[in-house]
């Protein structure tokens, strides 16, 4: 059963391809680099996840080739389907469609905080940031206005969820842990969800060399929160550079 | 009451939508951040302002997505009215329509200055030039072509107002005041027309950590002052990299 | 008489259209600032000139904006004509229609070197060149394959014309002239026809401070030889931040 | 024999165009610079190349001003063919279409690796890399996730054919042979197979001064490459602005 519908513009499948092109012109997921998933939380069936393929052009991806997993993580529909038709598309004769390497610790995302979507690029701002800083197992920065864009989370000590209490303020602190990156992407998930546990004010999550895994409620806020990230990502390494500190606490 | 007629291209709410994208691709109002308001300064009414809600992504704006306020105040139209027919934008299932916290400013601009537009960005030009000059008040720059795109402003000494009297010259000097940034940007009023009143050749404002406000006599004039004094603040990141003196007066 | 016809997207005044749009979107001409003028080499009087107005948005411009002037200088038609048609045209509401300041220059490559266009940017590359080489009046750089799009230019004895005669070598050196910039636009003039006299190797002129003028046979070319030498002088800034001498010469 | 039937958007001569309007918005080959070829490798015949003329606005091109090549090198078509129908296109009266000075190295890539498609650039990051480190003969790199996305190449002992067999691992050095640039494109065409020779696990060579050779089993794979090396390369600036080891080898 392979669905050969349209996809309206709001789909995830077509939101997918759209930020994957929004992103490949940011140079955030060039030469095949990053990945996206989205989960269905409007849908019929809110465990319903669409996950872009690996190893394939991002920004040329069209809707029906994504992967769709039912949590807790079974594959119902892959784009090397028999029974679809063939895709006439020039990516489906030079690339194979691989589940994306990133599928675990998108689910953790879906798992651990109740995600709607994460992002995974290779921005260089996140790489060159963890390559400053290698000696760090995580980056803080505050008193920049950008930082409202992002979610003051908490875990309620009730039922132990982490949930959304508000916007950060410009005077608090974004402090987003950095793991070592790993030769095969899956063998990330255990440092991945052990970050996401030790940082529950944390909506992202920084891999060293690699790149960055960040989540939010919707597709829309993880996108915002990945803009707002590194946007000041970006700043950071030019206060580096000025020798400015990134926090008021360190500048003491 | 809510306006479902079709904007045209040149309504203030259109131009709205067609800056913010414009200012997107510059990075300038990426993850919600920045805002733009336009005075009706051709309409049957110009004390009608239209501005962009806060919190929202700005490239995705649509015109019926306003805030509508008649001067002195008086919010008169909001994209939350129960009487329009639903958006179906994917906006406004995932954000909350709220008023600019830019309203006071940008009002401020339009008492104070007989501004017909106000722009607000994020640039990072602009955070830069407030965080590596961080022990000054104003930010001074002469003897750049550039600068002739920016206004000649005088007070007028028998009305009081600040009057354009022509195009700023190649040796004249560009001071642009710098305010300190507060946790809400509401807070900012005081310092913000404090700033207005001393600096009455300036057309800008800048927040430290924050961003810029950047007004003129129509929405036009206002964006290419807003790209005049962002092209001067990155080269002037450029010659203070450089040890470049910023005016002849500091070479000296 | 002022045409109201629609132009085909060749036309000179379409071209120059189409041009500003480009050159704006590479940050050269943001702010009103620079401009461009083309010769109507092709047309049926060769000494027809289009030149792109003063102090206006230059990627809004429209065909129908443009000043007219036939060689030897005489205006013949401007958009400010009471005859023509009322412009529908943003532009026309908000900016006054004022002949190019840079209308001397343009001539003079016209006269001086039988130039079929010329490109006048504010582009920052430039500009920092020449800060950077304050004390230089000219700027030489070799040994790069990116100088074989620029031409070979040569005096002929015999009629002290100047003459293209093949293109750049990748050992050769370019070497353009900088002179500094006056307050108003048309003072350059002397020194720029004398920049022109005195170096017969080079297609473009570096005014400090300012920005840079590029002349070639037609519009197509002076486009080619103005990404050319902005792409150089780019790179003559970054290997200037590496230490790394402009020319072999300069590396002895 | 000139075509002139439509070319479907997958056409060789229609990819070649569209990449170039790519990589012309990267900056890789604006002012002329620049190259690319594709070998018809899923067409009738195989041997069949098509290759973008020479010193031409790259991102102006139409699919029917190629030249076309019958390997081993015979020039089938040229947009010069007095019996085609005469060019409307502005390139067409403006610039001389001749043959690729690239043409013997594009060859090279089809002989030596069996190649599909060669890319050409002129990237500044690639240049900057060449000068910076100008008294090396090859690039390494390592343990960046991005290097993930280059193929694992292999000689094959029985064959001497080099096959690719996987893709590089995180932990894999990248290594990129830089050859010295010669006055004419055509006499790099020794060195050039020579590097291809002794770099068999490479998919690229650098040209000092000059740019980039980038191959691949078909023209997607060889912009992957392109995209992936650039990538790594604007990385390794970075990092050796900021004295970070490009291996962990060099860390040592």
């Amino acid at each position: 059963m392979y669905e050969t519908k349209e996809f309206s513009p709001n789909h995830p499948a077509s939101l997918i391809c759209e930020f994957c092109r929004l992103f490949y012109n940011n140079g955030w997921v060039t030469g095949t680099g990053g990945g996206i998933s989205i989960r269905d939380v409007d849908g019929p069936n809110p465990n319903i996840v669409y996950i872009a393929p690996s190893g394939i052009q991002k920004e040329r991806l069209q809707p029906a080739e994504m992967f769709v997993v039912e949590l807790p993580g079974k594959i119902i529909q892959t784009p090397n389907d028999e029974d679809r038709p063939p895709l006439s598309h020039d990516l489906a004769a030079n690339f194979k469609y691989k589940p994306s390497a990133c599928t675990p610790l998108f689910l953790s995302c879906y798992y651990m905080r109740d995600a709607g979507s994460c992002i995974h690029t290779h921005s260089q701002n996140v790489v060159m940031a963890t390559l400053i800083w290698e000696d760090k197992v995580e980056l803080s920065m505050s008193h920049i206005e950008h930082i409202k864009a992002l979610p003051q989370l908490q875990r309620n000590k009730e039922t132990g969820k982490v949930e959304k209490v508000g916007s950060m303020q410009f005077y608090d602190t974004m402090v987003l842990p950095i793991i070592e990156n790993t030769p095969q992407e899956e063998d990330l998930t255990d440092s991945f969800q052990e970050a996401i546990e030790n940082y529950p004010g944390a909506t992202a999550v920084l891999v060293r060399r690699h790149g960055i895994y960040v989540w939010g409620e919707t597709v829309w806020k993880a996108k915002v929160y990945n803009e707002a990230i590194d946007y000041l990502l970006e700043l950071a390494l030019k206060m580096h550079a000025h020798g400015i500190p990134l926090t008021k606490e360190a500048a003491k």
